[in-house]
């Protein structure tokens, strides 16, 4: 039970963002979180696409949260950003009867769409704001 | 946010041992769920050494649940088969600081892992016994 490393990538790269005063490079970013530079640009589009990080040009440019950290919830930023929500093959939506004699009346769906439902509401309980350090992070040069 | 596939197996056997009278050949499980058999017979060794399914050799041998299906909770079958519930680096036994400046005090581990809990005691809830279909399934032979 393992998050897609992008969303982990992106809920740290929300923290940093969060935390930090004035925009971030891609750089300090991938340095800060020793991650490739080409994963976390393609991460950032993402949460770019879904208004959740403002990328701006220029000399005093760089990546900034798009909204306040209060408004961002961290089960909306996971739903978001997983690849899929399928838990088990009956969730898919091309599960079919020919695969799996257990559909169409599958319980195990049901019972794995309800945890999730549960899963997702309590990280809703948090929003981006809680998760921030206390004192900004020390990253080094 | 997707369960191993090793993990969708066992639960789908479990359900299909649950489900029938008298034990099942690995045969017959990797036809009615379209599994290759390599991949069942590692599954079900997992499930044989958790306890969980009993292997019995000879003429009527073949694969049967250890224990009644109500026993069987289907969170305890997930952390049992999972391969880490590590959700976010993190949660990892050697998340080490050097790695992520927002160890050691992580806020998003702490959210993620009461998350976990929530998620793992919503499908503890159900028991194997509830997710059995009414009728005995149809398989293809």
């Amino acid at each position: 039970m393992q998050l897609n490393l992008s969303t982990d990538i992106a809920l740290r790269t929300l923290i940093y963002l969060g935390q930090k005063d004035g925009p971030a490079t891609i750089t300090e970013v991938s340095t800060a979180f020793g991650i490739a530079k080409t994963h976390l640009m393609k991460v950032v589009m993402t949460l770019v696409a879904q208004e959740l990080v403002i990328s701006e040009r220029g000399r005093n440019g760089g990546i900034r949260l798009a909204r306040d950290a209060a408004k961002i919830r961290i089960g909306d930023v996971v739903q978001t950003m997983e690849p899929t929500m399928a838990l088990v093959y009956c969730m898919r939506p091309e599960a079919d009867e020919s695969d799996c004699p257990l559909l169409p009346n599958c319980k195990l769906k049901k019972t794995f769409a309800k945890a999730q439902k549960t899963f997702l509401a309590a990280l809703n309980e948090s929003a981006l704001s809680d998760l921030l350090p206390a004192r900004p992070l020390k990253v080094k040069a």
